[in-house]
């Protein structure tokens, strides 16, 4: 079965649609554009994702990808094959069992389509935060319904290798309930944790540290789009959020009874904190397997440059490969510490030699 | 007024109190140790913390730190003042009302005495874990009463000066309803969301990506010692919790409302996450000033040595201070993505030196 794409067409020319369009044309795919917003397929256009789409002209297409908001999905895809544009069709919405269940009340043509959702996003939104390599490594996920034909999933899966991400078959209300534990209901409760900082007093906001700061990062989301990805996945993130609220008003509850006195109060605590400690070491690591067990040395560093460069050129010299690096922020004081994840077996030498160099490894 | 310190007396060698005695013996300072736990005085002195304390010597010491859990900080301070040990007191626990409240009731000569609390911490414990710079660049809490005198006020800001530390003077009641903020509540609420990962479907976990790895990563943390710290603050921590509970039970309302098509359920959820994203925007920055504008250069590295010594090299000679770093995972791929933040007027110029010498630099 050829799978080849010779040319698809990219509906929506947002962040990821573009960001398909750019990976593509880095393949030689040759790439038409559409988007209700014509300032959007220019931008698109003009940053060399693909030229824009002249649908009277009827040319042939291998693939479609429907790059709209969830709600609007299932209208597009319609419309598309209506008009026959082309031999198979998918989106790449963050929620997947409504537009399928509404594409099938539509009456589109399920044997064709095959919808999926690439796991990557950016804080940032639109064509000029778009990225060739937005989906590198990533897990993209394919929620081809039992009327999905070989061929339709082939071309999506030839798509998906395309933009050098990993697909994931998985069924659409999984993939629902998936992302609602590990993403959407993450993004709300971080929300909830920066909003006591809305209103929280200077002093409390000069006693945070790295635990804050991480909890909430995402938080800075925009509300906008987050409200369309929450309002299409409404059920499964209510049910994790419920879970969740659950929790802490129980914990908060020992916490009064602790308060009173009532020592026992402790346990329900203490057995949320190692149900988080297990969910927390289920999370994989890096590449896809399990979280190694990567051993941080930690170096101290003045915050001026060169100092990285330096300290990178000695894990070179000795043969170490750095995991992941973490830069500890030091307010007021120009220092800060680098934390280095390496192999267990590499600390050592690592170690031994930042010493012999000169540098403070506490 | 001299507020020199000759000798300080460290009571209780585990995480907190051995690191203070190594930062205090980097300047000079002679320390004296003391633990209940024998092995615990002979490992920090094996590290160079001190000497252990002889109490029938009663060798003059200007200052005690009492680095004990908070439920046993006011008994220790009693028992040290009846013997005369020193001529100011302080503690490092984690809170700091109830320590205070309780030193009150046994009596304890409260002019003499100045709690405090630095905010700096680790994931792992004990006095093997300690370090000499733990407290550089740290916030560093002292909580005075009115009893205090000047001359045990001096000792303690002496002492956060020699630990490197930022002292913040702020009422005992203010920093514990503080740190129940940014430090007791975004702890619990991050373990509820992992406890969600602990009977997550291995597909969820496959579709985790870098945002709940950011909520949750403090979930790791030791549920022991996490219930001493909540205990201690109990009240506090549980208003906060209460109102993160009370605002995901509401988002959770709100989204049965949006799935049974009541479309102004949305404004509910749009205010929380505009608080959400207004109370991230307050956490301050590197330094302690306001968080600022950095600007995210993005560069795709391969996972082998000399990758990241090469990428700082040309930060180094464009002369670019790389402001934080964070490398992306890549799942399944030998392929990353560095992310370096950079002084908005440097990033052009970064850029368009990796673009020069080859980088990918989507």
């Amino acid at each position: 079965m050829d799978s080849e794409l010779r040319t698809v067409l990219v509906v929506g020319t947002g962040l990821i649609g573009t960001s398909v369009a750019l990976a593509l044309r880095q393949k030689d795919v040759r790439v038409l554009l559409a988007d209700r917003d014509q300032g959007a397929v220019r931008l698109a256009r003009e940053l060399g994702a693909g030229e824009e789409w002249q649908p009277e002209r009827g040319e042939p297409v291998d693939l479609a990808v429907i790059a709209v908001p969830p709600a609007h999905v299932a209208d597009e895809l319609l419309e598309l094959q209506r008009r026959g544009t082309a031999a198979a069709y998918t989106d790449v919405a963050s929620v997947k069992a409504e537009p399928i269940e509404r594409a099938a009340e539509l009456g589109c043509d399920l044997s064709a389509y095959v919808a999926s959702h690439p796991l990557a996003g950016r804080e940032k939104s639109g064509p000029g935060a778009a990225r060739a390599d937005l989906f590198l490594g990533r897990p993209w996920a394919l929620c081809p319904t039992p009327q999905a034909a070989p061929a339709a999933k082939a071309a999506v899966l030839r798509l998906v290798e395309l933009c050098g991400a990993n697909p994931v078959e998985v069924d659409a209300g999984d993939h629902d309930r998936a992302v609602a534990v590990v993403s959407h209901a993450p993004h709300v409760a971080a929300s909830a944790v920066a909003a006591r900082l809305a209103d929280a007093t200077e002093v409390a906001l000069g006693l945070a540290g790295q635990g804050v700061r991480d909890v909430t990062r995402i938080a800075g989301g925009d509300p906008g789009l987050w409200l369309g990805i929450l309002s299409g996945n409404a059920s499964p993130v209510a049910e994790v959020l419920e879970a969740v609220a659950h929790d802490l008003a129980e914990a908060a509850t020992a916490l009064r009874a602790l308060a009173e006195g009532d020592g026992t109060a402790g346990d329900d605590l203490v057995h949320l904190l190692k149900r988080g400690v297990a969910g927390h070491g289920r999370i994989p690591g890096k590449h896809g397997g399990p979280a190694p067990a990567y051993v941080v040395v930690q170096v101290v560093i003045g915050d001026r440059p060169g100092q990285l460069a330096r300290l990178f050129q000695v894990c070179d010299e000795v043969g170490v490969n750095v995991e992941d690096v973490r830069l500890e922020h030091a307010p007021g004081l120009p220092l800060g510490i680098a934390e280095l994840s390496v192999q267990p077996d590499a600390a050592s030498v690592l170690t031994a030699a930042l010493h012999e160099r000169g540098w403070q490894v506490p």
